[in-house]
């Protein structure tokens, strides 16, 4: 096999562009300096327009994880009774963070693969005038679903004063935020999915409205405390030592996805995402979400007659093609192909015929050639705009 | 469509490794210090089993073309006969050089697509023993043919003591070279192409026989003097200045084919080529060269009923999918398809199914995915070794 290709396709981290490679291999900058603010008055801006916000996007070095502590612990006040909206992997791990925090759990579970239907949340609220935060996630990366985070936002703000915090980590960067027209109060996504990036930064921005909550929020907190660091923005700035080369990446990062024009990158994946389901349609091989549940950023898969695992390990033996699997309860049933960020409908081609040989290899009798017709078919039909 | 991805092929220069751009980005060193004679101590023994010789293999800054003016001006003597077989662009290169240097030009030309009858060779020789030097060029890059050196070899030395000058640069690295066990007198060749790395490198080497005519070769010469740069090897060093990063950079690919194996590297080549090949046929497109005399290369497609230039354009514009089109008189009735060096039965793959995309774009007729079908059916017919 051809030595040092890596095909890369799980749902994050993703693949770097050349480019954005060479742009964190700059030399280092002292980060109280001139070059360092100017670095930041160029990405402050144009991480807004990607969240959809005129609010604060503030960079903070972490992995998603730490977005997300972040996020409880400077909307929910101690002893908060809080909603944690869990459709997989990740929703839960919302719900055992506020558990971490001692906060009042309240949890609406959704089987892995649904979305949540945003009357439910209408009625519990309802039921519940007492919760003051409720937390969903955007793209569920263990199943590759997308919650309908405009309708819930609606939702929640017609049979509630809560405030809405959605995890965007596996999605923000390839569909749309529109956070201050949705009405979402707190966003936080992370560098390694579709921004391109390693892991290592994550972005958080929250409405008027969260900050209020969190200005007077007395839960104790230190690295984590947005207050700190919305007051160092307003002299550009940050309040402890940023992560400089994910910062140097970020800029080309944001210079390309204004080079395609975010419209662009969000059509690139919806069209990655029906070319990657029409082609396990194509092959008769199951698929866990429904369409309109599904992800632009990550499909899983569920076969009926071969095991997740085995086809895994021939693609990843013949042509160093990395696909994920299953988490918690689905691992081993379900496999999950990433076509975010650094991806383009002829790496959807090269993925799909390279699974069609692994199907074979591992004695499945499909039609070779017949899923990438089935996603090339997609393709024309849904020029880029 | 996605910014910062190329999809790079042509008939070189061809993809960079990863490992091999970082390798060429190593701190500057002294080229005459300890760190450039080990770096050469590991270079020059893999470049000898690439060639297949025991003889050394020189490294010297400049292109191809200074590659094959090296071959000429230090095998040929000064008014010389000598014999350049053309069968395209590069073999009339050599006769170009040839002509620059005065020599008594003789030539047999080719059809354009077609390989040397080596017949030809030995009655042209039988009847022309004044011949010092014949020329021949192993992949010809503009028509996507290989030469049967073998038997060439063979037959010009049963039929004359002329010496046997091999251009290989669009091939070495990715196809047997044998020259010792050929019996090959000069093989020259290029750093672009099944190298691996960029242009600005090209290596030679000589048989002992050939040493001979170079040693007492007055013809006047100074950069390009082979007898400088074997001198220096005996003390492992270069006379002039070394491109010190494209060779940083041969250090990595070396450990590339050694990693890989040359053997599976050379079987790599020729699934390649026979997967693009089966892509055509399957299509219904012709190929330019006959199966029997294709290189695994390159392949050159001779469309019947739709324009090169318009499908390249096509896959350019949708996929920054970058072919080559034909030369001199095949420019504009022929594209190219590179498929050497950094390049895997996957990336085959990925532009077929592009490629197929591509002629839908045009208008043509074909059915999508068919021409995949065929490419996959022989990698599965054709296993890695």
């Amino acid at each position: 096999m051809l030595k040092d290709q890596h095909i890369l396709r799980i749902p994050g981290p993703s693949p770097i562009p050349p480019s954005v490679g060479r742009a964190m291999n700059q030399t280092m900058i002292g980060h109280r300096g001139k070059e360092t603010k100017e670095l930041l008055e160029r990405i402050l801006p144009k991480l807004k327009s990607v969240f959809g916000t005129k609010q604060d996007v503030i960079p903070v070095a972490g992995s998603g994880t730490a977005g997300l502590e972040m996020a409880v612990s400077n909307a929910a006040h101690p002893g908060d009774d809080v909603l944690v909206i869990v459709s997989g992997a990740f929703g839960d791990r919302f719900a055992k963070i506020c558990d971490a925090f001692q906060l009042k759990l309240h949890r609406i579970d959704v089987e892995w693969g649904d979305t949540i239907d945003p009357q439910a949340v209408q009625e519990y609220l309802q039921a519940h005038p007492e919760i003051k935060v409720v937390f969903a996630t955007y793209c569920e990366t263990s199943t590759g679903i997308l919650n309908p985070i405009e309708q819930l936002a609606k939702t929640i703000h017609e049979s509630s004063d809560a405030l809405f915090v959605v995890d965007g980590v596996s999605c923000l960067g390839g569909v749309e935020a529109n956070m201050d027209e949705w009405g979402v109060d707190i966003y936080v996504t992370g560098s390694q999915k579709a921004f391109m990036l390693p892991a290592g930064l994550m972005f958080i921005a929250a409405s008027e409205r969260a900050w209020k909550v969190i200005e007077d929020n007395p839960q104790p907190r230190f690295y984590l405390d947005m207050r700190v660091y919305r007051k160092n923005l307003e002299k550009v700035s940050t309040p402890y030592t940023p992560a400089l080369s994910l910062l140097f990446g970020l800029d080309q990062v944001l210079n390309l996805l204004e080079e395609e024009g975010l419209e662009n990158v969000y059509h690139r994946h919806i069209v990655m995402r029906d070319m990657t389901r029409a082609a396990f349609k194509a092959l008769d091989i199951p698929l866990l979400a429904a369409d309109e549940d599904a992800s632009p950023t990550v499909t899983a898969v569920r076969p009926a007659d071969f095991d997740s695992e085995t086809l895994r390990s021939a693609v990843k033996e013949h042509f160093n093609l990395t696909m994920a699997g299953g988490q918690q309860h689905l691992k081993g049933s379900i496999f999950r192909v990433g076509h975010m960020g650094y991806c383009s409908p002829a790496d959807v081609l090269q993925t799909i015929s390279l699974i069609e040989i692994g199907l074979v290899k591992i004695g499945k009798d499909i039609q070779l050639g017949k899923g990438v017709q089935a996603a090339q078919e997609i393709y024309l039909q849904q020029e880029e705009k």
